[in-house]
């Protein structure tokens, strides 16, 4: 298939993400109005330009090993488009989403590139508001979970809102996207001096789990879903975990003193992703109350109430 | 507290109801349009009479060692009023759940004893159409499930419609009734011939499972929720259970065979509770499909759609 034709121009913001938000390890994601940007400009001459701008500005490689441009590549080969071949690209990294903290970062930016390859193999095929269609999506869900190795984050990156995503008999993601309860917010925590190895995380879970820990985990999975769609007054008894947060706690020890505290105070604190963000699931009505506790913690946090993003991912073209 | 009075006759009608419904292990009920119902007359002199009509009548005992006439004892005692301390019983039973069949008959009946007796101890508390007040059937629901073991099918018999349950941080029984989806209904499939030992199908279930496991028995559990409340279509993806039924497959495989037959065909079969019956939940417009393929069956199989119930028990005044 022949090349992006020089001149067009695509944007793509994704929103960051919360996910298990307690019991839905590995399947449930929540999208934040939180947002990275990236922009592709086709260029007439092979060849590759990364700029960075915000968060991991002076951390990540400028070349095709960025996240991003690694993911435009392996995107644009699985539509049949050949690397730059007879054509260049310009790549502009608008970067808000703090990095490795559980806010979805990695998801957002395998999102972002497979969402350009998109944009730019069929560019006539955007259309407004979100730009791709419902396939397309789909196609983009699969292929950044495969990347990803689970599907929580980056299916809300795509879907925007409440996902809740598993895979077909095939190994196929599918997902769908409850009506979250109008009335249901998040606040995230972030300790800004803290860092989480994945691999830790990973490892710190082992091969099984008492029955009765899988059996509760069941039941405040299926609880968290009534929670969240229809009576959040349960969020609290919803985001109760029995399988990942305690065994991880010596993985993450601030971000679940910082869980304790909040759930004592009667919050629905949960460890956001693999950490070390904390998500506090709450009402609107009850933001103020959560970042007032915050305040009083000794370490620097960064406190945000970004509200849920119901838009997911964006696609739209500049200039053609 | 004072006896009741005699003269004063109660009925109580408690549905019958499917528990777990796949990955909803010991958590979620079902209260399906099959009734158990019991009156209860109060006479001068002490004593009781208990008379068997319908099923269990000539295997179950007639006297105080049947199940409701015990949690009516245990009923009135929690409740401060002597058993039979200057006032006799009769008891009737007119029972249609077939018995130790995975139909939630047990659980009924635990519910039924406990709401004769909050009946007896406040009847004039007792108003149209369900009789007991909101407190009261908490009352009875903890009760019942502290009495079962699990909440599952006796919160389904109070409640009616569809329950999850939980315990609290004191033990105490909690349940939620998510509003099922109008287009939902269940056909209940029983193996006539078969039994099977609750005690067999209890230590069919190890200690610990592999994680992965309970990993996916959450992700379905949540959609479990999601299928019966909003979204229909993914009730064969949301019952795909991993924790119990392959495990149980020794104590029930004519039960397990029927489900890999309906699955097979694309229905939402799963075995009712711990057995022998099978549920098969589906929509209105598919339920002749579930009883075409049921009718080439070999053995002989009881199979009804019976609907829904949406009202749980019921106590009424008979005569006062």
């Amino acid at each position: 298939m022949a090349g992006p034709a020089p001149g067009l121009a695509l944007t793509v913001r994704v929103p960051g993400s919360s996910a298990n938000l307690g019991p839905g390890f590995d399947a449930v994601g929540l999208a934040l109005g939180v947002y990275d940007e990236y922009e592709v400009e086709v260029l007439p001459r092979p060849g590759l330009v990364v700029r960075l701008e915000g968060e991991g500005r002076r951390r990540l490689p400028a070349n095709e090993k960025h996240l991003v441009a690694a993911q435009l590549r392996a995107g644009l080969e699985a539509r049949g488009i050949g690397w730059l071949d007879g054509y260049g690209l310009r790549l502009t990294c608008r970067n808000t989403l703090p990095m490795a903290a559980g806010m979805g970062s990695s998801a957002a930016g395998i999102v972002a590139g497979r969402a350009l390859a998109a944009g730019l193999t069929a560019p006539d095929a955007l259309t407004p508001p979100d730009g791709l269609g419902a396939s397309e999506l789909d196609r983009i869900n699969g292929e950044a979970a495969a990347v990803e190795g689970h599907p929580d984050n980056t299916s809300a990156s795509v879907h925007g809102g409440l996902t809740l995503s598993w895979a077909d008999r095939e190994g196929g993601t599918c997902t769908v996207r409850p009506s979250l309860h109008p009335e249901v917010t998040a606040v995230v925590l972030r300790p800004v001096a803290e860092s989480v190895s994945t691999a830790a995380a990973r490892a710190a879970l082992g091969p099984c789990v008492p029955r009765a820990d899988a059996v509760e985990q069941a039941t405040r999975s299926a609880l968290l879903l009534h929670a969240l769609t229809a009576d959040p007054g349960l969020l609290w008894e919803a985001t109760a975990d029995r399988l990942h947060q305690e065994a991880r706690r010596s993985v993450y020890p601030v971000s679940m003193a910082a869980v304790d505290v909040l759930r004592e105070a009667g919050h629905a604190g949960a460890v956001s992703g693999a950490g070390p963000t904390v998500l506090c699931l709450t009402t609107a009505d009850r933001v103020s109350e959560v970042l007032a506790l915050a305040e009083q913690w000794p370490a620097e946090w960064d406190v945000r109430a970004p509200g849920i993003d119901t838009q997911g991912l964006e696609v739209t073209i500049r200039e053609r």
